[in-house]
């Protein structure tokens, strides 16, 4: 199957927010039914409250904002999940999004869960591996809880090989698994045999060609290639082909010195050539590693991580570090792959959004034009919804711009107090899943978080005690 | 040397037409000095004879518009020169532009020339080279006579391999040498020793691997690369990253596969990597392979050849495809490596202005934003650039497009009656060589051709008897 296919078909489109999507859709003789944007519960905040919050996280702001403007992210390694995550060997499974147990997980986490088990050798088929799941001797956790992302089910295993990714203004490293290509993927819930096959030579061949080839070449700087990858129309969420291309070419010499055998480099530049997504992990890897560097800094309302497991939403702010805010998973609005339609998709999933946190992602569509084409939509609107997350962030990247907006940086670092003050939400690139195990990817679209893990994550900060103390110093 | 340091120095720039590229430059502190744009003899057309050379050249013009616009270039090999165009094994050597002899090649063509007697082993030295090169012995005939071109100096000889692109439309070839890199290389002038080893490197190892990985892997088409590339950010005339980049990741596969030795390998990854402008050769071979196909088509009046000679700029012209309509060579407006200015450049020269001649180079100039960057411009600039070509153009390309003018065609078919009556000249991106022989690229800027060509190329439509009969019909 391949990712064209996707647009071959009848579509049936459900678009949440900007209205100027719609009609373009229209024209082009598509359904298409219109959902409101604006967060259904926005907190109005008077004016006095504003202004009191704005004092209140001014400094800690710019702090958590310096945090991620200076993160310079670079990748230094390939490695078997459990040599990084040590407790992946005890019985330990990560998932995507905020916390939630197996009863809880829907059908793709579920399928991604089955495959694992069964890639691990601990079940010898998906009806054992279900059993084993629910049986209580696995334990879940989120990837966020062990510096770790993973895209859709996010799904992580002992066996797995991580790109490590070092964050080297602040030494914090962070961690993604490697990504398998589009369709009957398992991060989308699919687990039949050539999915766990693909895993296996992903473990046996790929990582360790990579991490080899990685070891020669040295650590790659990631804000370089993400600035690269940027003026050549990537967003480096749903879009990475310059990115993949690029890094392709720059590990080739030293893959081509440290791979002996012939047959095995071929088959690594095929599954590169292969694979436009093959780089979004690494793109994962490296926010994360910029978003960690911003937690843990007191009274800072900036969102440090954006998440979601398919059933809730989350995200954490750096003032907040340890706490999930939560809201429903929505669903997503996009096209679908032939044959199926928005009754068969799975509710928003997956820790890319991690990239958006960052300002990549829907946050920088303005740099890939062609993303936007697939709704029907413009070029002038790709630079309006990057336009748009101006105002509900703190600050602009000086390395990662966008060329078409005359190399103006990326929006970065969230702020909830602009969140709930503007109305305005994250806009999200993402892929839509079958909501039952075992099918795989069905579509791709954008999303909204719901405006409740905004509220909340305010409401904590206007019933803190440095509030109170804030209060009486400007009463 | 690194593409980078261009832009490290303090700037004296000389800014041909479009003044709004100054404002920018001068507000960046730079010294500027504005020049005029329009054509300085300008020829004004009444309306009754526009309107009756529209008459004539309409339905011709078609017929070319539709070769331009159809032809498919596919890269079908990599071979030495003279298996491609047998008469190099007798003493020719092929050069950019119009016809010239030695007496009247300036400095860096002539570095050229010597450096490639001494690579085909005719001389001991550049002294004897350049003697060699005066005595008779040696035939010079420009590339545009052989189906082929050559970027700058453009200089072709027997020993040195060649692209092979084959339009499949028309089945006509075309070829091109293969890209050296940047800064002391022998298609600017340079032919001191690492040049010439340079061109070995490249006919004994980097030719026979690339000639056995196209080989295994089939005709690679060139229209769809470029139109990925166009969405990435490159013209394909001075900025090819995206397509250096895409063209290295799908040959990898086949070269590992065909490439025997892994040190071998390793060295032509480094060389790829290296080289981001790499893809520029085959681009010219394919923009020279649609051109070509567009010759021979009585009365039309839309260019089928744009080129320099160091000393003049000449067109040819689909429906007067056997003559040259010439002009003097003009002064590139442009940025300087760190130690040269204005006074230490050559005039233009190259056949890579075929990219333009086709729709690429300056006339996408909206694709690529980035290079406007460099000269102070903004992003608007780069689309009013694109969109004033639309002005002298008969017609716009299906699938070469621009996301960044919402996926719009770029602008094909270039007809002299429009340039003359507009008073609107092709826009050029291109690199700057030495004046002496011996130095290399000391920058890079856009040019503008000189009027003379496009005026003198109208006369002679005005002059056919073809005209004449037109007369009659109309009155």
């Amino acid at each position: 199957m391949s990712a064209g296919s996707l647009f071959d078909a009848p579509l049936s489109v459900v678009n949440v927010g900007l209205d100027r999507f719609l009609a373009p859709i229209r024209a082009h003789g598509a359904d298409a039914v219109g959902v409101r944007w604006r967060p259904p519960e926005r907190v109005p905040l008077p004016v006095s409250e504003r202004r009191r919050l704005e004092a209140l996280t001014d400094v800690p702001n710019r702090r958590a904002l310096d945090r991620l403007l200076t993160s310079r992210p670079f990748l230094v390694d390939v490695r078997p999940a459990r040599e990084v995550i040590p407790e992946l060997a005890d019985g330990l499974i990560l998932h995507a999004g905020p916390p939630l147990d197996w009863e809880e997980m829907i059908g793709p986490m579920r399928g991604a869960v089955i495959g694992a088990l069964q890639f691990e050798g601990l079940a010898r088929d998906a009806q054992t591996a279900e059993a084993l799941a629910g049986s209580g001797r696995i334990r879940f956790a989120p990837n966020h809880h062990h510096a770790a992302v993973g895209p859709m089910a996010g799904i992580t295993s002992a066996s797995m090989p991580l790109w490590v990714v070092e964050n080297r203004t602040f030494g914090n490293r962070a961690c993604a698994n490697l990504n398998e290509g589009l369709g009957k993927v398992l991060r989308y819930g699919a687990f039949a045999a050539p999915v766990i096959e693909r895993l296996r030579w992903t473990a046996d061949v790929l990582a360790p060609s990579l991490a080899a080839a990685l070891e020669r070449h040295g650590p790659l700087d990631l804000t370089a290639l993400a600035a690269e990858a940027l003026s050549m129309g990537d967003e480096l969420h749903n879009r990475n082909r310059a990115a993949t291309s690029l890094f392709t070419r720059r590990i080739a010499p030293s893959l081509a010195a440290t791979t002996p055998h012939s047959q095995t480099l071929r088959e690594v530049f095929a599954f590169l050539d292969g694979n436009d997504h093959f780089y979004l992990n690494v793109s994962m890897a490296a926010a994360k590693a910029t978003a960690d560097a911003a937690r843990g800094i007191d009274d800072s309302s900036l969102v440090v991580c954006m998440s979601r497991n398919g059933k809730e939403f989350g995200i954490q702010v750096a003032g907040r570090s340890d706490r999930w805010f939560t809201g429903p998973a929505q669903m997503v609005d996009g096209l679908y792959l032939p044959g199926f339609g928005p009754g068969d998709a799975a509710p928003d999933m997956g820790d890319s959004v991690i990239t958006e946190t960052v300002g990549l992602g829907g946050f920088a569509m303005a740099a890939a034009p062609a993303i936007v084409r697939f709704v029907g939509g413009s070029a002038r609107q790709a630079t309006d919804t990057t336009t748009a997350m101006y105002d509900i962030t703190a600050g602009e990247h000086e390395v990662l711009r966008v060329p078409g907006m005359d190399f103006r940086g990326v929006p970065v670092g969230i702020d909830v107090v602009r969140v709930v003050d503007s109305g305005i939400l994250p806009v999200i690139n993402t892929g839509i899943a079958h909501r039952e195990a075992g099918v795989g990817m069905i579509g791709a679209g954008l999303v909204a978080p719901p405006a409740d893990c905004f509220a909340d994550a305010l409401a904590s900060f206007r019933r803190q005690p440095s509030s109170d103390i804030l209060d009486r110093m400007i009463e």
